[in-house]
């Protein structure tokens, strides 16, 4: 992991171990602490989110029905809210939650799965950053498309995927939004519209997995959960340990 | 596993190898007659209770539209329901699913999950328990939420999870319904209001899976369907079975 | 595999090269194309119907609302449905879906889980047959619920799940229809409504495992998604890919 704004070799090293230990001690914060994460996700990933929170002793609670979140959200420490699969009856429970997080101070964490898809999806996805998302995870294709739709940016069709506009895109979004926002894929970058950090943990394979970029939101959820004040390096380790974990879950005993 | 009122050490060991007699002879059932077990439950869990009903050799059918029930529903040996992912949507195929059975004698199994998260599912589950379920599953504190909303039992929040009051609550609960009550956890107890059993043959690890509660529950469902007359022998086996097959699961070959 | 049409040694031998051969091309296809699978699948499959998708080298996406359909599903390269949890909420997604695939010239699969459990559920499968399916995948009790009902051909529940019978009510269902019909199970079987083919390359075990069927229908969208015209080949030969993969993952290493 390297933040951009250090450059030599002995800097970028002395930052590296600050890192693991920061990433180590909210890791420790969520075993001792288990966060009630709230989970508003699709349909696909459901059990691979409360699995990755449970793996890290968070504790997942799928409640996703408009009549229970007047009741239920208050209480969490966290709300993860994805689009994967979007309907009309889920979108009223999203926007509740996301409501009720904000009034109550409740960090919450967004997850613009293919935010460009359509025109239903890119307008919630707008409505809920009017929301105040606490941190906004997506890859390339779809920061760039809610940088471009929030932030009036326009660029070329085939400069969609290179991670240098989604970097221009991810600082945009961050600066209009008031969100940390990470870019996930070979390079992971998060920023707060000011501050950049890329990590380098990640694995090729994951991208073959689906949900794990779900799961990977939800992780950042129950780092943020527990220090809450400080959600660009809770961002940036949840990725970091998530890396981690995936490299030694794909590479080992293959 | 060990009977409540047996307490010498011989009496003890007879009766765990006749229930082990017992719990072989309701799983040979399950596996010669197949039956068909209808499984409206939450949205996380679907795949993995629909394994666990295809590895013990039941067969599962996740008819969930209130559209279908009335044809469907008098077809099953028996109906699981589980409330995980409740929505105002859901919750009117689950209430005519639960009415059909106990109209045409099919035993149906109830799991509470999270009863007590939300006043809207809190009452959806003391609903369904005037619609008489066979057998109710839960963790301690979910027995108890719905022990203290039906039977008026009132405990101080910091004895929440102590096994002794999730003992009490499920005896209170068993006897208000009718029901057979099993709550799991570190022991798993069934009690039909009368007896009590509890199984040790559970593995610590299961908690930081989802869904496994889930899934035992699907399992009690397939073993009550073929001994409709002995839920509470039926339960305490699907139990037996479950945690013996958890435990080779989770401890071999790592 | 086999043609019915040859008999002689020597003949199947060639047969059977030229039919790798084919099989080899469409996957290599699929792998160079990356095709857009739009998935509409049920609530049980969703991950393994994405991991099936990512895993051959196609991109699946499961949008699944009405309000989304317009938008996107023009641009996918192939449609599949499936309707194993059906309800009166999703049903109109389906159609909706199918008719623009029909539009579009866009191949769409089908695969009727279930379809004769109940008559809502039928009559939905029935009409979803008139929106002109470029192949529909079920197992023998589906395809010939389906054929009865939509060619009125009768016959004694008795023998309900031979495969002589499956493979009769394949060949009416693709004449009726139009479409190429699959039935998997024990031997799987391709028509038109006038040439067979069987494949051997099944394996037992994938019936004791939730959602295979799902998935090889899946499969079975990203092959005809590269070789739209010519979808009795791209059925058969990704049926035979799936059966090998089956084949290496359930009897190795154990």
């Amino acid at each position: 992991m390297e933040s951009s704004s250090h450059s030599s070799k002995e800097e970028i090293a002395k930052t590296e171990e600050e890192w693991s230990k920061k990433a180590w001690e909210i890791l420790s914060k969520v075993r001792e602490n288990s966060p009630l994460i709230q989970c508003i996700t699709n349909l696909v990933s459901m059990d691979l989110v409360a699995n990755t929170l449970l793996a890290v002793g968070a504790s997942p609670a799928m409640i996703i029905s408009s009549q229970e979140i007047p009741d239920f959200t208050p209480q969490v420490n966290a709300l993860y809210v994805n689009v994967g699969t979007l309907s009309s009856s889920l979108l009223p429970a999203i926007n509740s939650a996301a409501q009720i997080a904000g009034k109550f101070r409740i960090p919450w964490v967004f997850d613009p799965v293919a935010a460009g898809s359509s025109g239903f999806r890119l307008r919630a996805c707008l409505d809920l950053l009017l929301l105040k998302p606490t941190v906004v995870r997506g890859n390339g294709s779809e920061i760039i498309a809610l940088s471009r739709a929030s932030c009036g940016t326009t660029k070329g069709a085939d400069s969609l995927h290179e991670s240098k506009d989604a970097l221009e895109a991810a600082k945009s979004l961050a600066q209009a939004t008031g969100a940390v926002v990470a870019v996930t894929g070979a390079v992971d970058i998060v920023t707060d519209g000011k501050q950049v950090i890329g990590a380098h943990n990640g694995v090729q394979m994951m991208q073959k997995i689906t949900a794990t970029g779900c799961s990977v939101t939800a992780l950042i959820a129950a780092f943020v959960a527990v220090d809450p004040s400080h959600p660009f390096e809770a961002t940036a380790a949840a990725l970091s340990v998530f890396g981690i974990a995936g490299y030694h879950d794909c590479t080992w005993p293959f």
